[in-house]
């Protein structure tokens, strides 16, 4: 058993406030819908007219987030990424949406999408060009660019990295933060510097990227694969005394989005990414194409209590208490109103693990507990502290649990922490 | 583009008909349950009673097969694998069954099997001990174990390498075949020799393991994962030229278990793995709890088409034809009456991934072809040798084609290669 004590520790110190970029967005972290791991930049509208970037896949899109129970869950971000521009920029020097792809432009989709009650996130790339080769945002161009997303009606700004060195990136996403402050429109900004930088200061300061960002990217793209996923969660793992005091409300790690729904996570292994996401206090964007989705993807991703669990509005991210020779791990959030969540992780290809503990020995303080099942979806007994549980964990799988001090209650009637209803929870 | 030119000309010379074990048996893979990968050595009946290995997991499992449509589409074999025995033979020398989980002993649980119209497999160890560490079959106790395994009404035996050299396996290993021949109870006989030995010549022999097995294990054991399952092909396919040739009616390379339908692998990754076992001519044990099995898992165990692709009377082993640097590959297996079998796979993780070829290019002789495609369950437009088509593959997953030339006809009504009619499939 390897204890981290270094991650508990910095609990006890959490007496601080910190503040973050002061849009006043994004106080728990950003839910939504994001084109990225799913579409790519799939611009073959001739032969792949469902699929392609285009102005028909974010209608297409905003329509289901509204219609499907999306929106009331908290998933209201619609976001552009790669490959949505023209290859060059307007007579004014100003990004404009490919003309044949987006035919009404970003403002025309902007209104559908508000009409809806959600709100439009886009792409950009500090430096000479995105990733995909369309046009980037150079030093000299982010004031225009920070008024031409204003003035679209854009809601959010996701800001790529690609061909831009360590100095500019140093100039350009702080000016860009002032940029998109003094256009009057409160726009999210989420900065891929860190990850272009290593993750991990020297070379990345937490500390000002609060100031500026309301979320960054801190490590690699997210694939879909199991694969890709665990070594999301083990390089945020290994660097969570680093990571976890860096978030709180307004300013977030992003481990990247969610693939669930796609093709490669077994159902298990989706629980997994949205627990341990959640765990993370992570942004919640899909990046599925929710018009196919099946119903085991979206009990997971519209599960309330781990929707909950991740907006709390404390906004104290977790981490990983335990790894045990046995292949489970077990990660912690404390959430607000003396409430705490668990998870019960296997890294095991075999079989299910019955993993025995007791809530003292991680580190809980004397008392009696009430447990919510998160997965399950029911009451688990009561729980005293120096008692032995065991719990039976799946091969890749989560056992997760919302926890509240006896002394404290869910809501009148509520069965799990509604997010909605957080602030009436007494205790 | 790697083009395979060694395995294609295998087929090229396949005039020469070979023979295997004279059982009888396993004319077609053998197909069935096989309590490892799911159970393994779980012995904690008092903690894990639906689960522990005992007589009742076995009946559990029969009555499954039973009812659930399982034996009529094959799947026939109930095999034990390590754990079922006593730490202790009997006072005559002979391998008993652990009294307390196996109260009615191995003879009263074959009657329940047989009773059900199934066969009953059972697991032995060639060595002092079986991996597990229960009693090993050392080479003076082959003979009266093969008679224990006769007289208890045993259908088959997996007999396992743990603890012996490769001196005494090889003695062992034909020693048992010919004591399981002498007692005359037709006994399906699976070696794992060959992974003992690295599962290549020259410290393999296949044309020697074809005269004395019905199936062997070549590689490594299989495990929950997508990635055990991408090694395990990995392999076979590599190996290829080698594994190919040794293949044919009653004797059968063993990739190990299916994992459909447990916790690692995803709905696109189970079609992957039950496609490419009916490419390799694979034994078809799933292992699994039937009892909790969801409805894509077992629409994917029960699809006839594949099955029948697995179970063609021919019997030769498919391979790979082609590895795109797209991260496609593309599979063929010959079938009898002149049809075949393709499979488009895409080791990628990013999104469906569009691939454009012919059958032309895909070594097909000219002329009009039928096609079915196994997974969506219906017949595809009719395809001439020199059309380019285009399939869509999704990451980690499979396109599934039965092809026969278009003078042939599949039986009056049926809409897919049917093991049960195939003797009546004209042409």
């Amino acid at each position: 058993m390897i204890s981290s004590g270094g991650f508990l520790a910095l609990f006890l110190s959490l007496a601080t406030f910190s503040f973050a970029l002061d849009n006043g967005l994004m106080r728990t972290p950003p839910m939504g819908w994001l084109a990225w791991e799913r579409f790519r930049c799939d611009i073959d509208c001739k032969n792949d007219p469902k699929n392609c970037i285009s102005e028909n896949l974010f209608r297409d899109m905003a329509d289901r987030l509204a219609e499907d129970g999306w929106k009331e869950l908290g998933y209201v971000y619609i976001n552009i990424d790669d490959c949505w521009s023209s290859m060059e920029r307007d007579s004014q020097g100003r990004l404009q949406a490919d003309p044949t792809r987006f035919p009404g432009g970003i403002p025309k989709l902007a209104r559908y999408i508000h009409d809806r009650g959600l709100k439009l996130g886009i792409y950009g790339d500090l430096g000479t060009h995105t990733c995909g080769g369309y046009p980037g945002t150079t030093l000299d161009k982010i004031k225009v660019d920070a008024e031409t997303f204003a003035e679209w009606g854009v809601d959010m700004l996701k800001l790529d990295g690609c061909y831009s060195n360590a100095t500019e990136q140093e100039k350009g996403y702080p000016l860009m933060s002032a940029a998109l402050n003094a256009t009057g429109r409160p726009i999210g900004y989420s900065c891929s510097w860190p990850a272009y930088q290593g993750g991990l200061p020297p070379n990345v300061n937490y500390s000002l990227l609060g100031d500026i960002c309301n979320l960054w990217r801190n490590y690699d793209d997210i694939e879909d694969s199991w694969a890709s996923v665990l070594g999301i969660v083990d390089w945020f793992m290994t660097h969570q005394d680093i990571l976890q005091p860096a978030a709180g409300p307004g300013k977030w790690n992003d481990p990247d989005m969610l693939v669930i729904g796609n093709f490669g996570l077994s159902v298990e292994q989706s629980r997994s990414q949205m627990a341990l996401w959640a765990i993370m206090a992570a942004p919640l964007f899909m990046s599925t194409d929710l018009r196919t989705l099946s119903s085991e993807a979206r009990a997971i991703l519209q599960n309330k209590a781990v929707i909950g669990i991740n907006q709390d509005p404390m906004g104290v991210q977790g981490g990983r208490l335990l790894k045990e020779s046995s292949g489970i791990e077990v990660f912690w959030r404390p959430l607000s109103d003396s409430a705490s969540t668990l998870v019960f992780f296997s890294r095991r290809t075999d079989m299910p693990y019955r993993y025995t503990t007791s809530l003292g020995k991680l580190n809980y303080t004397a008392g009696v507990y009430k447990v919510y099942d998160v997965f399950l979806q029911k009451t688990m007994p009561m729980l005293k502290d120096s008692t032995e549980f065991t719990v039976s964990v799946n091969p890749t799988g989560v056992v997760m649990w919302y926890l509240i001090p006896k002394a404290g209650v869910w809501e009148e009637g509520a069965r799990y922490p509604d997010p909605r209803h957080r602030s009436r929870v007494t205790l």
